[in-house]
C-alpha cells in the first residue's frame, strides 16, 4: 500500500457506500450526495495537526481519526443540522505506516457510523508533518439555529460539562502521574460527545447556538455578539462531573476558570426560552440586554474573569 | 492580525457574501448553502503541500491561492457540475506573514470569483508547513457525468493542449534561463483553466469525463476501468499550443510522451458521440470493446510507452 493509488483503492473498498440511488462515493472526480427534499445544505471544515491539536502519544491513530470527524461534526449539530457526509483529507509524512493509515481510517469510519456522516470522497497528500482536514456536509431540518438569535430573556444552556475534556488534557500535558479519577477525564477529551436526534430536538426551542471548542466564555462572546446581546453566567450553576474538583485541585487549577475558560469540550450551548427544562442540559444563566457578558457566583455578586492560564492555550497554539 | 480571529475578522470583511436569501458565510459554525430546487449536490477537496505541490519561486502567494480553489474546482466540472460554494482551510508556519496571507486569499477571492464558487467557510491553523485544502460543492444540472458512462463507439475529447503545464513546469524546475517562449508554458501551469458554461454545454453530450491532472494516458485508464472499455489514442491528433515541439527539444524531452503523461493541466478528458464537432476540443481517438488503453502513430502503428520520465513525479511525490 505503498503509493497513492493502492491507498485509494484500500479506502474505496473500506469505505464504499451502501447502493442508495443518487449517491456516489470514493472512485470519481468528485462525490455526489442525494438532495433533502427540503431544507438547506450546512458546510464545515476542521483541521487537527499533529504536534498542534494532538500529541502522538495523547491518542491512538484510531482515536486521531475519529475525533477528526467528530469534531467537524460538532459544527453542524451547532446550526441545529443532521452531519450527511464526510471528505477527510490526510497530509501524511514519508515514514507515516500502513497501519497507522489504516487505524485513522478505521476511527474515520467508526465516527461516520456513529455520526450519520457517509464518508464520500477525500485527499492523500505528502507533507512533513500529519494532519486531518474533516469537511462535513449536514441538512437543516425546518429551522437552522445560528449565532445570532438571542433574546433578552432567554435562559443560556450547555450539554455536557464544561471543563472536563480541558481537565482531561492538563493531565496529559502534565505527564505526571495521573491519579485514578484521571482516567474519566482524559477520555472526555479523547472522545468529544457524539450528538443526534435528542440533540436535535432540544434544539427545536433554541433561538442560538454554538459550539464551546474554545471555552464557554470565549464562545458565549462570540454568539452575544452576533446576537447584540449580553449575558450572566451564575457559577453556581456550572454543571461537574464526579471528581472534578477533586482533580482540578491536584492539578492546581481553579474549577471554575478551568469550566469557563478551558474549551476543548465540543459540547453545546444554547439559548432558548427559560421555561426548557430537561436532564440533558444545564440553564448555566440568562440573555440580557446590552452586550456585556458578566459571571456571578452564588450570592450574585460579579467574578473577575481574567485570562486564565489553563492548559488549553498550549494545545492550541504552541504545543 | 497576529491571532486566529484578527484574521479571521478581515476574511469575514473581505470574503463577506453579497446578501442572498438562504446563504450564510464566514462566521457562524457552520455554513449554510441554498439549494438548487433540482440536481444532486457534488462535492470534493484537494489539498497543495509547499515544497510537495509546489515550490515558493514557482507561484506567487496569489497564484498559489487562486490555483488551489482551481484545481479543486476542475473535479466538480468533470462531472457536469458547476461551482457553488468552496471552504479554504490553511495550515500556517509560525513564519507566515501578514502580507503572504493576505495574498493568498486575494488569489481565492479572485479565483471564487471566476469559478462562481463563493468562499463561505474554512479554518485556520498553526502547523510545520504551509497547505491549502480546498473543499468545492457544486450543483449538478440536469445530470451527472461520471467516469463510467464510456461505450465503445463514442470519441475521446480533450480540452486545452495535454503537455503545456508539465512542460512549463519542467522550466521551473530545471532552473536553467528560460528560452523567451517558456513563459506562456509557466503560465498554463500556474494558471490552471477556469471552465464555464462553454465547457458545461460540451460536456452535455458527453458519456463519461474526467479531469487530466494526473497525465492523460493515467486519467484516461481511469475512466476506461470504472467504464469497462479499453481506448486507442492517436499521436497525430494530439493538439498543441505555438512553440510546443521547439521547448520540449530544449529541454530533451519527448513532446509526446509528455502531452501523455505529464499530468498538472487540468484539463477536461471526455467521451462523446464522434460527431461532436468544437473548436474547444480536439478528438484524440476512440472508446473500443476490450480494456485496452493503445496508442498508435500517424500510421496507426502501436507505440509502446514506457513510464515516461518527466518532471512533473518529481512535483508530485518528492519536491
Amino acid at each position: 500500500m505503498d503509493d497513492e493509488f493502492s491507498k485509494i483503492a484500500w479506502l474505496r473498498r473500506r469505505l464504499a457506500l451502501p447502493r442508495e440511488e443518487g449517491w456516489i462515493g470514493i472512485g470519481d472526480d468528485a462525490a455526489v450526495v442525494a438532495p433533502r427534499p427540503a431544507g438547506g445544505t450546512v458546510l464545515t471544515v476542521d483541521t487537527q495537526v499533529e504536534d498542534v491539536h494532538f500529541r502522538p502519544g495523547f491518542l491512538s491513530w484510531r482515536e486521531v481519526g475519529a475525533r477528526a470527524l467528530i469534531t467537524a461534526a460538532s459544527d453542524i449539530w451547532a446550526m441545529a443540522a443532521t452531519p450527511s457526509a464526510a471528505l477527510v483529507s490526510l497530509i501524511l509524512p514519508q515514514s507515516f505506516d500502513d497501519a497507522s493509515f489504516r487505524e485513522v481510517i478505521e476511527g474515520v469510519a467508526w465516527s461516520a457510523e456513529s455520526t450519520g456522516a457517509r464518508v464520500v470522497g477525500g485527499n492523500l497528500s505528502a507533507g512533513g508533518r500529519f494532519s486531518i482536514t474533516t469537511t462535513v456536509i449536514g441538512w437543516t431540518g425546518s429551522r437552522i439555529v445560528t449565532r445570532s438569535g438571542a433574546h433578552a430573556g432567554d435562559g443560556v444552556f450547555v450539554t455536557g460539562t464544561p471543563g472536563s475534556a480541558a481537565l482531561g488534557l492538563a493531565f496529559l500535558l502534565r505527564s505526571e502521574p495521573a491519579i485514578p479519577l484521571a482516567s474519566d477525564f482524559i477520555d472526555r477529551w479523547r472522545r468529544p460527545p457524539v450528538h443526534g436526534p435528542t440533540t436535535l430536538a432540544l434544539l427545536e426551542s433554541a433561538t442560538a447556538a454554538i459550539d464551546i471548542s474554545d471555552g464557554l466564555l470565549q464562545d458565549l462572546g462570540h454568539l452575544c455578539e452576533a446576537s447584540e446581546v449580553g449575558a450572566v453566567i451564575r457559577t453556581d450553576r456550572l454543571p461537574t462531573r464526579s471528581g472534578y474538583e477533586t482533580c482540578c485541585q491536584a492539578l492546581g487549577l481553579d474549577p471554575t476558570m478551568l469550566a469557563l475558560a478551558g474549551g476543548e469540550d465540543y459540547e453545546l450551548l444554547f439559548t432558548a426560552p427559560p421555561t426548557l427544562c430537561d436532564p440533558l442540559v444545564t440553564q448555566i444563566g440568562e440573555i440580557e440586554r446590552g452586550s456585556a457578558v458578566t459571571v456571578v457566583d452564588a450570592a450574585g455578586n460579579p467574578i473577575d474573569v481574567v485570562d486564565a492560564d489553563v492548559d488549553h492555550h498550549d494545545s492550541r497554539d504552541a504545543m
